[in-house]
């Protein structure tokens, strides 16, 4: 039974939705449909490419990965299939499937061109009705790529995800970072990978500022306290509570956290924001 | 696999949606779920049969929709399944149902009162959950319409969607139009169709007035511009964003929207807003 | 084809569920996920327990709950499996199941120690994903509980649920109670059950005290007005709406009502608010 999921931020609210699933299970109601997210912020292309990222490679491989944040939908920007050699990304070409493209091997762009597969009857408003939702049905009823159309090798991608080395002195490095998604339990999440940083490294004195605050300790998991890997909580639980740490997040990247509360809230810190990261070590 | 839709207003958080998916499941363990929505404001019953609407024709014939808006829960307001030439609607006889009656053929609409299909013990506070979802589980499983009740024809039906005829003058053509709904991106859906106006009219003169503001430019596509059909990033952003212009949404009604920002906020518009269609065409 | 019901606190706005399901179906491709909700507020162990309660039994027996409220993951809080007569559950041993628990019939608890159903690198911030969502694929594919660990029996346990019997004066019984969970629509339900008071009681006295409120109507459904079984949308329909009353909700608790109306806005009453009940009967 072909996968297909969906990531788009056209909220639970509307009819946008049911709408998408209703085309895909049109074409194949075989098809199995699950839901990523829909709460992307409205056009807001980079979160999503970001989600998509932290959730794609979960999914077995063959799964059709259906994404809509399309501000641009109607215009020029041209509707793509990308098949790699484990999935499929069916959705907009405005960079929201850069990032998963920067991880994946053997990444084939075609252009959705074979209006065949379309709705009988495309809007100008909901291609992912239209276009995306059958081109998956379709792909999931075996369809190979090459029949939706061509290969191109100009897809737009956004800048990468990684952070940049910024000079650092004395033998120490220096990286300028971003926080790239806040999570709903207020974890702060970096764009810091192993490849920057070992965890360890915090213990010889790696450091990260952010808005003026200076964040030199690490924690294996969220309710790891000094000592005795759980919080108390009777004693020093308030203190525990607001004390902030760097962890490494399930999507593979370094977070800024706080047991049991906000790190967001405590440091007033919102996506975009910029992290320095400082490592001592030669 | 026969497909069953839910539409409610029970929102996310509570153990509603868990249970009425349970409670299909539990009759026929083959059917396949899917959300439409569960965020319809609580107890809005016109707001769900516009999302109904919006959504249902999207699925494949044989599609069962259960939809739940059910303020009148436990009282003497009728449970009704609902046969069409297409699809089947289980749910409240509060009108909910209203606006797919009016486009669906072949209406045929039947007073659930056979018990056997009711789950054991029926609460007065969870119709979803006790007669709605088992009916549209033994429906699922090929129990036929009769099997369930009597056929009835004075089901409740809300005030039809259409905006009216408002006279005009001088060889113009007036409508009464309303805002039906207002989606995510604060786009504002009218009642107005291609019956009341071809899209092209607005180049000979048709405008839409709403809280004392005028629209006469109409777009293709949400980021279509003045010329180019994309906004530039760059310069002229910001105006080209609070621009307000008319479009075809894709659910068949004239909208309201502006380019990368919300109408409903630009107009400080809701649900329920009187708008006036003027064609002046004759 | 078996079922997997998924509960948790991870919201719907990010990655988590995705990545949940897909490691799901990583392991089992056939396995049928159906989320309860993911609105659990963030860390709260006791209303995930609540609303697991509340649904859990709708599901047809050998339904497989998966079930992550977490704030204690990666420290030493243990993963457990619970297999009972009639379902399954797996998550953290934090108290989340205790409810559960209490209801159901041949409980039998174990501690997930058997790393081969693991994911590959279990991370210490997500183990809905590398611990429990390949335990519950593995299970709904027929593997054995034994398999997966040894059987425990000092699992934590919430307070138990019910309310406490207390005194009362001549020949009066009174209950001290508590809001265990406040719904979409501003309904209060308490954890009182028909153990404590049947319905009827109200016509003979009983009475509910809450935030210096005296609660002594009962009601069979939302709508159910004074006298005629609906209310009256004409006249007196802002008296009546504004009416508090008790009413048995769908999950079995006696709940604060006021029909549309938010019990909760009109009593600026909240989850965890104690309530008084007061049964004159003997």
């Amino acid at each position: 039974m072909p996968l297909v999921t969906l990531l788009t931020d056209f909220g639970a609210a509307d009819y946008f939705v049911g709408a998408l699933k209703g085309a895909i299970l049109s074409v194949n109601s075989h098809a199995q449909i699950v839901d990523i997210t829909h709460e992307i912020v409205a056009h807001d292309v980079q979160a999503g490419a970001f989600t998509l990222l932290a959730a794609y490679d979960s999914f077995p491989p063959g799964t059709i990965h259906v994404a809509v944040v399309d501000p641009g939908v109607g215009s020029t920007r041209r509707p793509l299939l990308i098949a790699t050699d484990s999935y499929f990304f069916v959705g907009p070409d405005n960079g929201l499937f850069s990032y998963v493209c920067e991880r994946e091997r053997d990444v084939r762009v075609y252009q959705l061109t074979n209006e065949k597969y379309f709705r009988a009857h495309v809007s100008a408003t909901f291609h992912g009705r239209d276009i995306f939702a059958p081109i998956a049905g379709a792909l999931s009823k075996g369809v190979v790529p090459e029949a939706f159309g061509e290969l191109v090798d100009d897809y737009v991608r956004l800048a990468p995800l990684a952070p940049v080395r910024d000079g650092g002195d004395d033998g120490a490095t220096a990286w300028s970072a971003t926080i790239i998604h806040v999570d709903r339990f207020g974890n702060l999440v970096t764009n810091i990978t192993r490849r920057e940083l070992a965890g360890a490294e915090f213990a010889r004195g790696a450091k990260l500022e952010i808005g003026g605050r200076e964040i030199s300790s690490f924690r294996r998991f969220y309710a790891d306290a000094a000592g005795d890997g759980v919080t108390d909580a009777a004693g020093g639980g308030a203190d525990a509570a607001c004390e902030l740490f760097a962890i490494w997040g399930s999507a593979g990247f370094l977070e800024i956290a706080a047991n049991r509360a906000s790190a967001a809230q405590l440091l007033c810190a919102e996506r975009g924001q910029p992290v320095r990261l400082t490592s001592l070590e030669s």
